[in-house]
């Protein structure tokens, strides 16, 4: 196991009805000028937003409000919200939607405290201060809730890049799994797929002896293929909606992930993908990381057929682990179908032809993408054939 | 699922030779007088205070200290260190050393800032502020270094009572499984006793639909199960040892347990049995928890059969899920024997005519224990007698 620092001071409020409770704990966490920032209609239409208002106002806490945060969450939006900021002294920062809304308002949160252009944080420069923020969720997926991670687009571009820091942490965020009831299916099976991404990429390690974080790995992706149908099948089962809804959260504020090597290449060269084509991130998760397994596969063989048999259920195959490992990846694959996402290029309306153009705009030039198995341009150029 | 709060703000810093990093990390928490407190001489003779020493002079931060804390931690020394911290102004306390260390300096931290008896938290007093504590530890077992909780026992009658409250929850807990080699045995298999009661008292409930907090725990208990034999086979086992102390602190700070109703007889009864026998915490739980399950096993024999399925590996009988069940509580027994830990009140010391003592000074009365099942006097007493 390798030496790790592990610190997720984020204030977690869960359960039904309990988005009411917004103006305690802004009052609570030190908030008097809030941008409240959003998203779709739907968070007017359900009343939500008109709830947390409501919260607020009874304890006479000032607010303003900026929404329009498309998926995939852009600059422009970004820019004007860090405007509102610095005119209004705005001093808190609450999110109120999905991981968009939250990656969107972490940005607005950076740039109120900085002179310069925020699009620097997402260029790699290091992140001391943000104002805090919080966050309302609405659908299980980005695990932004309790992560210090936030992804941007950029207009100019169309360039899909992180940036992370502690300062970005949610002060505290509001789980109420009955506001993901009403999700289409279609959004409900692409936050899973992110959220199994968010737990994979930590799990295909070359990290050895991590059992305990092996262990949580699995318990979390066990639960989302467990509930993920449930809550597809019946999507008022409010059981299966808490149990994804903290499954997204513990998925990526790093419990299961601390003290390993972890891999980020099937979310970069996913970005890639939803910058170009503008597809759900999900989907896109959905379609690279077979493509992405079936190429590393052999670098760790029993760890895949681990996977297989612990995540999947399959037997092992102790003549030939490689079967197993094999079909582990397929189970994922059917998996994938069976809730309505996509794994191949065509279905996401991508082209093979855009291949190189997706290799060049990742711009990796000579460095390498990953950990687990360090990618040239050429193997990337490859796992996206095979994704074809 | 149950609506919840979860909030673990601690700042942990794990791995090898982090208890170096001591003073800058009291620095970053606003420490400028620190108590240090801690037990036996091991970690003077180990060389582990001096380096605590060393990282706080290299701050130029000031400290003096306090030793001698025993196993289930006495008041005596907790009114000696208020007076200390009161007499010279302490605004920081440092424990080095395992639970015992730990719940003391939660103890003082709680007593420096309060006019009255410390012991009026332990008499259920709600807690509402406590000097900064931090923990540099020395054996997985207690999960204090996580957890809001502090169990300390009264002189005055030897009763042991427990208080919790957030702002006993540490700022920063370093955990270098290095310093857990060099334990006996005995002591290692004790604080996995005590780190797999943390988990099961949680995973033994009466509300449904908690399968992302079943999946936790069971991941858990696996990884104690199979960590704990090579820590006791190879001491120097660093992997193991990380394994474990992760574990230890996962299964406490409330991750597995949040949303889910949890029962802590077994931690009561035992409590009642070190407070007499004066045991180590450990060997009383193991031999408390089978005479708990056998009792309460039929409020939910389906529970008990996926512990036995899931933790234990055991085959589901369908057809007599009470089989299964059972065979899973055997496991537990085995096991427990497997690592020299005592499963029965002979091998304690502990004596059948001191039953009905036991059962007074716990001082149910009227009221009830626990839960999953809610134990009368006369339940307890028939626990007790399981125990035999």
């Amino acid at each position: 196991m390798n030496n790790f620092n592990f610190f997720s001071p984020t204030f977690f409020v869960f359960g039904k009805g309990r988005e009411n409770e917004a103006g305690k704990y802004v009052k609570r966490f030190g908030g008097t000028k809030v941008l409240i920032h959003f998203g779709s209609g739907s968070v007017i239409k359900s009343g939500l937003l008109a709830r947390v208002k409501a919260s607020l106002k009874a304890e006479n806490i000032y607010f303003t409000e900026l929404g329009g945060v498309q998926p995939n969450p852009r600059s422009g939006l970004v820019y004007k919200g860090i405007e509102i900021c610095k005119k209004e002294n705005i001093d808190f920062v609450l999110a109120v939607g999905g991981g968009s809304a939250i990656d969107s308002a972490k940005a607005i949160a950076l740039g109120a405290l900085y002179e310069g252009d925020f699009w620097d944080f997402y260029e790699g420069k290091q992140i001391e201060k943000a104002l805090p923020v919080a966050t309302i969720l609405t659908i299980s997926a980005a695990g932004s809730e309790g992560s210090m991670g936030t992804v941007i687009t950029h207009e100019n571009g169309m360039l899909k890049r992180a940036a992370n820091g502690e300062p970005l942490r949610p002060v505290f965020s509001i789980l109420n799994p009955e506001l993901t009831c009403t999700l289409p299916n279609y959004q409900t099976a692409c936050g899973a797929t992110d959220m199994m991404a968010h737990v994979m990429e930590r799990y295909f390690t070359n990290t050895k002896n991590v059992e305990i974080t092996d262990r949580l790995c699995e318990g979390i992706l066990l639960t989302i293929i467990n509930e993920t149908p449930k809550a597809l099948s019946k999507p008022n089962d409010y059981e299966a909606r808490a149990n994804l809804m903290w499954a997204g959260m513990v998925a990526h504020n790093d419990t299961c992930g601390v003290g390993r090597e972890d891999d980020w290449s099937s979310h970069n060269m996913e970005h890639e993908l939803s910058g170009l084509y503008d597809v759900t991130h999900g989907a896109g998760l959905a379609v690279m990381f077979p493509a992405w397994m079936k190429y590393v596969m052999h670098q760790n063989v029993m760890l895949f057929a681990q996977f297989a048999v612990r995540v999947w259920g399959c037997e092992m195959d102790f003549e030939n682990p490689e079967n197993t490992a094999r079909q582990g990846i397929e189970c994922y694959e059917k998996f994938m179908n069976s809730i309505g996402m996509p794994i191949r290029f065509s279905e996401l309306g991508a082209k093979s032809e855009d291949i190189p153009t997706l290799v060049k705009t990742m711009g990796l030039g000579k460095n390498t993408l990953g950990s687990f198995v360090k990618l040239t341009e050429e193997d990337v150029a490859k796992i996206y054939e095979l994704a074809v």
